[in-house]
């Protein structure tokens, strides 16, 4: 049987980490490239990234939580059965990550004016706007040599990198938060009150049954309701049956 | 001498046919896709796809110049060293184009009705907007077998397979119409001066000196500049030298 994750976060801020995280994951596929069109996708990842960094100032949020995994290391490092070391390079790495955010200027803002990728970003908001008589420029850089592209996709990640380990840290320790408990959904619904401080709601069933989850809620509470997978254009979305699945509360 | 081709439409239909082009060529990486993330940028191209296609309607452009190949086909077969088999078979894979592109209703309006690109289409258009818990109906298709996304992708693309093909067949008789020939851009500055037809430039110039061509003009004529790359934010962008290039005006 096969099985899946679905992650439903409860606020807005676990909701835009969840996005980064998954651009973050979609650039660094650019390391390998080799093809102009993964260039052109690593481009087009990237522009998404930097609107969102520039939508909103993430930087107060992701500092503060860096701060609370640092006030919950030192509690643990209190802990008698606990691996200092570990725990040690942990806070160091912490540590490093809020000095590095805390001297930045607005996240992002060093790409935002960096003129090549400044010239090349507002073409692609335009339906296939990146063929070579929009952007010759980007045309000659897809046409160097690959070691070069590639190390130049990393110096602008590098950029990005503090925030991205940020992230990657505080869901680690979201996810952290929640085990899986076993449920069971009549006719395919499930409601549950969120506890205290839950920002996500992890999902796991199957993927084999043609049905998926779908959550509405808040952070009092929460519905789920399992749908029926249907690429057709005829027959009904309920499902009738009793859905196993396992839920977890971060 | 690393060499690359740029090119630049003469009008608005070109240049849609183009942007089209690099759309389609990104489609077909689906075929060996494996990972998510490249089952997500074939839906990203899609939709950018199908929004052009619903912009514009192409398929009385298309048909205009799917007849017209005809006509010059039944020339070309007047003449005394052609190759008569391989004629026949190109005028038959337009007779049979023809006849496709006007058996359809518009132009990819199947695939704007299918159910499930339906339901997932508009989340593409928000930045990161493709996690599960946006669309947990995308993740639980992302988890079938390779196999039977891989068949669905390709049940997808056979609806736009004629006007594909249209297009390639367009352009490939398009670029056969234009012959390179050497020329000098003195302080790399070029003019020229558009002959009846000419619906495309094409400009063959080095890719590791350090400059690409832009190109501004209409049907009457048309200026091609070369500029310098420079991915710092300092340096003068203007080109001193001579450039060697070669041009085709198709």
């Amino acid at each position: 049987m096969s099985q899946a994750i679905y992650e439903f976060p409860l606020n807005e801020k676990v909701r835009t980490y969840l996005r980064l995280e998954q651009l973050f994951k979609q650039l660094v596929n650019a390391n390998s490239a080799t093809e102009n069109w993964q260039f052109i996708h690593f481009f087009s990842s990237l522009f998404t990234l930097l609107d969102l960094l520039e939508r909103l100032d993430l930087r107060n949020d992701v500092l503060k939580d860096i701060e609370l995994h640092e006030k919950n290391l030192v509690i643990w490092s209190q802990h008698p059965n606990i691996d200092t070391e570990a725990l040690q390079q942990s806070l160091q790495k912490i540590l490093r990550l809020r000095e590095s955010l805390k001297g930045t200027k607005k996240i992002g803002a060093d790409l935002k004016e960096e003129r090549f990728l400044a010239s090349i970003r507002q073409r692609f908001s335009i339906p296939g706007g990146t063929c070579s008589f929009d952007l010759p420029n980007l045309h000659y850089w897809l046409q160097q040599a690959n070691a070069d592209k590639i190390r130049q996709v990393q110096t602008w990640m590098q950029e990005l990198s503090a925030i991205k380990e940020a992230i990657e840290i505080t869901l680690s320790f979201l996810r952290e938060r929640g085990r899986f408990v076993q449920y069971e959904a009549e006719k395919g619904f499930y409601q549950g009150i969120a506890e205290d401080k839950n920002e996500l709601i992890r999902v796991f069933s199957s993927t084999d049954q043609g049905y998926y989850p779908m959550l509405s809620g808040n952070k009092y509470r929460y519905a789920i309701r399992f749908t029926m997978f249907t690429p057709s254009m005829q027959g009904n979305s309920s499902v009738d049956a009793v859905v196993p699945f396992k839920l977890a509360c971060c």
